[in-house]
């Protein structure tokens, strides 16, 4: 009997007439550990979704269309029907559910099943139907699913401090008139209790919830990780700013740490229903909104803004050593598959001492390859790269200092006309943002424009969104501010760093993507108000072999000449002869 | 006593402790007849303006910041508190009610207050307080107020016509579920029903209401007008296409008129309380949405654009008449005020057969005027012109064959550094909108920003939108579309026409403004999907004496070069010699 029809089976013996699963863990995590990959083990299917849906007679899995190809692949002979969902979340398979017929109930996994979700679900299928949340769905399906990972602790140090970032969710509850609030999200938690550590892969959290009321904090963490003495020097540091410490377990009993009055503020996204559940039958009154951590710490810190700068560097040095090795072994005849070279990028990272992992999975994509967006290095068989076209490298680097993100698009040799003028274009939309200046109070999506006008005159455009939020040694994706087509009226601040990455991909040929991260900062004052600038933090050239110069104006020539003349200053102290040569040469002045 | 004691005194006697008044009237319209013009009889303040209060001990006008200096000289002495609103529409006026104590009984006129406004203000004050809906709440002030104007009528012949105009309406009322659809919105009603008169200023509308159910449309209208030959047959041609005409006074019994069932739709913008308290009365249920209208009057119909054309080249002719004459008159050393300019155009105008009236009130303002982007011109001892600086002139007519709106900065002479800067910036972000090529489903608040980073490069900026969506024969003010700093996110579409008019303003100084209609054309497909680009109506000269030449790029002087040959090329034949030699130089094209 293969897994659908195990599940199935137990369907049936639990009276549930559908099954979803949501493949994110009781955090409402992007990234997930191995324990919760619910659906890679009944489906196959190892990559983003948004969910997948058993029915007595029906499978389905939703995913954005980044992922069909790969999803396609995966599902193959599996009874699962693969559906391409037009808007983001769960939207779309909610209003499928709620479209079948004779459906009464249905059984969400309670631990990875968000309440904002659920509720949604609830909506979509109507009153008719019971939405119920199974502790441990799969169980009985799965019993060597995987123990959580526990990883040592390190503490780092805000300007702020513990202290003060309690005092001001304290304060924040006091204006939301509640007793108490609960940090679900493992970003929000590590922030507030400048904590780290390796839990889930690329992003150095904790797996720990964070409750928080006007006498009290509790943290309620894996404790078996204190073996180790530096976890052991963390805990301590914790504890000694006033934040008791609970076994992780215990969170479902957080009830019992609330004071009089019982009103929760948290967050329905990063609120399992489980934890939900609980609070309810304990007679706690949920609060539900956005908490305030992530529009406080999307504003970096002096502190964090120096740090960052340092990482960067760091990540400067790896990438210029990387594409000088590649460029040589290339010339030498060597054979370099796609795999290879994001080995010899994530090795060259890892000779900084501040290195703790990638950010993400590196994306090495040569020729075709890169017409995925979110191309995924086969581990086997990479295709190998050639000596003409383009090359794209899109990664990450977690240090101490800092997280980064870049993609570099490598002319390996000869272009065709028409890469010369996606690889030119893309460049022009990208400094087209770069070097924007805004007033105070400008939304992102007011300004994403300006990174597609070059394109959109070309009649050409990219479908993913042109930048993201970007954390202090935490995820390479934060919110709330973005540069995206959807209307967000976040508005950049100055302190926010985000990412600068317009594209350009046709099927079959070849893809470009021009990435650095930007950071937001003041351009001063006028008689018409304040003005907000950005300035790249990434350190790395663009190889201007592939560009037609023809098609810049004299202000982008003025912009890349002086970022690459700072690339060269900044990074040829801490290269080699031979590479400090050859990146004389990559940054050498354009003419106009 | 004065007015403010009278209605003080009235309020006293009916148990009102504060009276609001909106400045609408019964339909919810942007301009309104003498008859409700009710916070100039009370205020003196004739201008824009959001609403005013009276309370037992206080009076207060709210009114954006465009206004200020117009309002608070009409304000002097009147007891009447000015107050600057930060949001558009009524939130301020009804948040500092609700911050008022001791308030058990509001006071608005039913018929100049719309439901919407009304649910607002009740919703802000709380359910301690009443708002009542009084029926001409003025009345016992105000015996000698103006009648309702009745001007003739005349149709036009839209390519859809009455009928099927009709059905659209009744298909829309179907996919809601609803018996019936009222239209109170005047542009909408004239649009429906393809008729037109001279009832409100600049607007060639007709004061009336459209009911339209499965099986009738009642059009309620003062039928007085009718003595007129041409009014008569055009009741007789909307009668032939299937409407049943009532006297507008009926629309107060419109219950009467609904089928079985009872559940009328509408626009809460446009109903006014008066109607909604008989309506609910009657027992009949008001759904409230907007009404399908506006998102299809603002894709025009290729006739509509045919007739445009046509509206924009009677437009042009007239508007190179006045600059021509105005540029003669000061040369040949003529005394010429913003007033005399103003009545100039108003003329040349008016020597088209096809026109009707000004579109709006012509804004004539010379050197430090034009620092106020809504200045009105002074009808006694208006500035007089002189041969140095920058005059802007922003007008509009209403032609039988559309409408027009163009503003134009005119150099008259010697123009300071920062004068040319400022003109030279805005075109340039004229010249980034009207040039720009964008996908289909591109909201216009992405695109604004192309308008104004020419101004942010130079820390510069206006504090109004870009541009409005202008109706065909119908106010110079339309929606749902326009390119705004909101987030607006109604898409652009092939056949919607919107004005282009960035702008910069100096207090005390000068003001600059250039601005085209622009038509939303298609620009073919791509493997990138559907474009959309702009191609302008309006045809006038730019005058490039005070350009600096040297800050525009090639694109722009290709732009501009095209531009103004086909002004030259299109109006030439119908200009005088003299005129037409004067247009050639002033179109001569600038060197790269």
């Amino acid at each position: 009997m293969n897994k659908l029809e195990s599940l199935r089976a137990l369907m049936r013996s639990r009276d549930w007439d559908a099954v979803v699963l949501t493949g994110s863990d009781p955090h409402g995590s992007e990234y997930i550990p191995e324990r919760y990959k619910q659906i890679r083990f009944l489906s196959g299917y190892g990559g983003e979704a948004s969910g997948l849906v058993v029915t007595t007679d029906e499978a389905g899995l939703w995913t954005d269309t980044r992922y069909l190809i790969e999803a396609r692949h995966a599902l193959e002979g599996s009874g699962i029907t693969l559906h391409p969902q037009k808007r983001l979340g769960c939207e779309d398979l909610a209003r499928w559910l709620g479209e079948q017929r004779d459906l009464t109930r249905i059984a969400v996994d309670a631990l990875t099943t968000s309440a904002g979700f659920a509720d949604a679900l609830q909506q979509a299928v109507g009153e008719e139907c019971e939405v119920v949340g199974v502790p441990e769905l799969l169980a009985p399906l799965w019993p060597d699913c995987p123990e959580l990972p526990q990883t040592p602790l390190f503490t780092v140090d805000s300007r702020e401090g513990r202290r003060a970032k309690l005092d001001f969710l304290r304060d924040f509850c006091r204006t939301r008139h509640c007793d108490a609030l609960l940090l679900g999200a493992l970003d929000e938690v590590a922030w507030t209790l400048d904590v780290r550590a390796s839990d889930i892969e690329y992003n150095p959290y904790v797996i720990s919830y964070l409750l928080v009321s006007a006498n009290e904090a509790v943290w309620y963490v894996l404790k078996d990780s204190v073996a180790d003495p530096g976890s052991e020097d963390a805990l301590e540091r914790i504890a000694a700013d006033g934040v008791r410490i609970e076994d992780y377990s215990a969170a479902q009993l957080l009830a019992d740490d609330l004071p009089e009055g019982k009103r929760l503020f948290c967050c329905p996204r990063s609120l399992n229903v489980a934890l939900r559940d609980a609070l309810r039958n304990a007679g706690v009154e949920i609060v539900a909104g956005e908490t305030p951590v992530a529009a406080r710490k999307a504003v970096k810190t002096e502190d964090e803004i120096e740090a960052m700068q340092r990482a960067h560097l760091l990540d400067g040095i790896a990438m210029e050593k990387f594409l000088f090795k590649l460029e040589k072994a290339l010339d030498a005849g060597q054979e370099v598959s796609e795999r290879d070279a994001a080995l010899w990028l994530g090795a060259l990272r890892a000779q900084s001492e501040e290195y703790l992992s990638d950010s993400f999975e590196t994306i090495s994509a040569y020729g075709p390859s890169a017409a995925l967006p979110h191309y995924v290095t086969p581990e086997r068989d990479a295709p190998l790269l050639r000596q003409e076209g383009l090359y794209l490298c899109d990664s990450g680097g977690q240090y101490l200092c800092g997280t980064t993100d870049i993609t570099r698009t490598v002319p390996l040799g000869e272009c065709s006309q028409q890469e010369k003028e996606d690889y030119t274009l893309v460049l022009k939309g990208h400094i087209a943002l770069a070097d924007a200046v805004f007033p105070e109070g400008t939304p992102g999506c007011r300004i994403d424009a300006l990174a597609r006008e070059p394109l959109w005159k070309a009649h050409r455009n990219f479908g993913h969104g042109t930048g993201h939020g970007v954390g202090f040694l935490l995820g390479v994706h934060e919110g709330p501010q973005d540069l995206r087509q959807d209307l967000n009226p976040t508005p950049l601040q100055a302190g926010m760093v985000l990412s600068d990455e317009p594209g350009l991909y046709r099927e079959g040929q070849h893809g470009v993507r021009h990435e650095n991260l930007l950071l937001c900062v003041s351009d001063g004052e006028s008689d018409f108000g304040a003005w907000l600038r950005f300035e790249p933090l990434t350190l790395c050239h663009f190889d201007c072999s592939a560009l037609l110069v023809e098609l810049l104006d004299e202000a982008e020539i003025r912009w890349l000449n002086a970022y690459q003349e700072r690339v060269y200053t900044t990074l040829s102290p801490y290269l080699s002869e031979a590479e400090s040569l050859w990146l004389r040469t990559k940054t050498a002045p354009l003419q106009d």
